[in-house]
């Protein structure tokens, strides 16, 4: 019984399985490698996973000269991650394997600023989701090993509690833990959605990055901090809020009161509000045939038109990725982060908006801090929040050595 | 001989020695407490301490009902600690105490801008202020247990060498380690100049607040991180260059290329320059009593003006401490500090430049990021830099367990 094996797990078939999963695969030279064990040593913790069912065989890699190693990784057979990625205006329910592969994904449209839907509402739509999903692929609440939730809001990770999250009346005290174990008796982790982006990212990168950012534009900019090979929270956990960073004094006002916030000039309501006056001033013939088609001026339509080569789209999408690299700016200079990764919405519409940003982030940021700087789009593309609920959930089970 | 005992000092001595250090003073309770160790345990190390002379007895302290608990601390004879704190024009030299107390004190303007000058001149000059100040107090070169160098440019500190420092012609390729050590015999610990301020709040905060930000607004401004209870010094050692981050796209041009820089417009320069400006239109009296007064027009004379009341002054300082607010904001809604301590020349000018701070970092950062936010003056005032480089000197020594 594998899961009965793991939640017993040894610290030496935690270090493998860590190991393996952080990697993806590794071939047990190098697993030896990285834990510094004898090879021998290392080789016995390996054949007792494997044996247990926890870690298997991937096939040959070419090794030079030598024997093809065998790859091996963690199991897809253990059981199914559950992985819940909760924007401001959409949704996103994932049946992941424990490798991070998509087995089954749906999006729709939910509101968490809307108090008519509140927490109850919004989380038993994704239950019964995630239900589905599970039956679609054959499983049941049974296979899932753990659940990871990402949110649009400062969370206190030990609590899995949202914390006065401005945007989301009603989620402050209720408690998103209790209602999913409720349903799957798994364990759920609770985070952040620019936090589990970044921990997607860290796992995309094999944890071989120390100190990056990860961006996302959407209905809001959010930024998610990984410092020194961590998540970095903050002192009360509201780190990484760059949404309303002043890139201009004599700005428009935003919502939060102030003037000149980058969300307010730069995030994608801003580009499609943009479009939308240039529309009807009557200066872009591409914009107005896309909106006709689409039925909605909205981003993607500004992209279609921008990818055809409409000026018009192609200076408002530029002046949305001056805005967001001015505000990195003043990031880069502060942190001074190896890589900046760009997510979100945005990030579908063609490399012009990157180009922007790159450019406004190199001419505003001091050389020192852009040396070695890389700025690109996460290559994690639209699943990233996904993929990242899928990591904390992994990573917490592995912490814990043990499931259930 | 306690230097001997100490270069072999065992793990459980190494951690009652940090512990003293950190906390400035503690009783045997409070050791074991700490230590989570049994009191005879631990009572044993620190007599044991007391015996090779390492730690010392300093007074009793009253303890409720109980008997009054005798508080102990790193013994002053152990020797003294050399710091050196340099800044874009002056350098501080100091004789310390382990306990960090300044026995002796020296400041002089050095220009390490100047290639004139360049680095062995300045040094030279620093180790012929060193052996005065020990002269002074009775002692010689022998008797300094570790030196602690600041300096206002990027620092790998692993190396103690400078990386393309931006302001510093000729420092980058010279070792400041080697030209010192040689002269004392000792280990020389070499960090970036807002590094060291941070280290010295962190031992003034007795290590208990994590995540904090030092600035300091002088010739330059620039930032010390404490991050999860370090130093964070970002990918590649420039993290905390705030002086660039721009706070008015429509500003001036600064020396760095770009438009509205913090620096260019709210540092020492700027306010010596528009007070000039206002003396010239014959806009304050106050200034111009001042500035004949002290035959010159500097950050001092401003104060003088703006203490007395006059509206000119204020107005230029209330200018400086809106524009650093500002860029604080957006760095605080980044890294969401729990304080914000500033230092520098600017702090000596009184409580208004504060309150400019304060006012412009509250209304324009986010609620969640300052409701538990404090912003205040740095209680180590102008003596920040070379206390910080004293706490590394020991901080390093007590990490190596060994003195020479």
């Amino acid at each position: 019984m594998p899961l009965d094996s793991w939640s017993s797990l040894a610290a030496g078939e935690q270090l493998v399985l860590e190991s393996l999963f952080w990697s993806k695969a590794a071939s047990r030279h190098e697993i030896a490698t990285r834990l510094r064990q004898s090879k021998s040593k290392s080789n016995a913790v390996v054949a007792a996973l494997i044996a247990q069912g926890l870690v298997m065989e991937a096939g040959q890699v070419a090794n030079g000269a030598g024997r093809p190693a065998e790859m091996l990784r963690i199991s897809d057979n253990l059981g199914v991650l559950l992985a819940i990625d909760i924007g401001a205006t959409s949704m996103s329910v994932a049946v992941l394997t424990p490798n991070l592969a998509i087995l089954a994904l749906h999006n729709e449209a939910v509101d968490v600023r809307d108090a008519q839907q509140g927490p109850a509402v919004v989380l038993a739509r994704a239950r019964t989701r995630a239900l589905e999903l599970l039956a679609r692929r054959g499983k049941k609440a049974g296979d899932v090993l753990g659940i990871g939730i990402g949110v649009p809001g400062p969370v206190n990770f030990e609590t899995a509690q949202l914390v006065n999250p401005p945007l989301m009346p009603g989620w402050g005290d209720f408690s998103i833990r209790d209602f999913l174990r409720d349903s799957f008796r798994a364990p759920v982790f609770v985070d952040n959605d620019m936090n589990i982006r970044a921990i997607g990212e860290l796992r995309q990168l094999h944890r071989t990055v120390s100190n990056f950012l990860v961006i996302k534009v959407g209905t809001g900019i959010g930024c998610g901090i990984v410092c020194e090979g961590k998540i970095y929270r903050g002192a009360t956990g509201s780190a990484g809020d760059v949404g309303h960073i002043c890139v201009d004094i004599n700005g428009p006002r935003c919502h939060c009161g102030n003037v000149g916030c980058v969300e307010a000039m730069a995030a994608r309501p801003a580009v499609e509000r943009m479009a939308a006056e240039a529309m009807e001033r009557g200066d872009s013939e591409a914009l107005r045939r896309h909106a006709q088609k689409e039925g909605v001026l909205d981003l993607a339509a500004v992209g279609a038109a921008s990818r055809e080569g409409d000026v018009v789209a192609n200076r408002i999408l530029q002046r949305s990725g001056t805005l967001v690299g001015q505000m990195l700016a003043s990031v880069v200079n502060f942190f001074n982060p190896s890589h900046v990764f760009l997510s979100g919405s945005i990030v579908t519409i063609g490399p012009l908006f990157l180009a922007a940003v790159r450019q406004s982030v190199y001419q505003r940021s001091l050389a020192l801090s852009t040396r070695h700087l890389h700025v690109q789009y996460s290559s994690l593309g639209d699943t990233g929040g996904i993929t990242g609920a899928g990591v904390l959930a992994m990573q917490e089970l592995l912490k814990s050595r043990s499931l259930r």
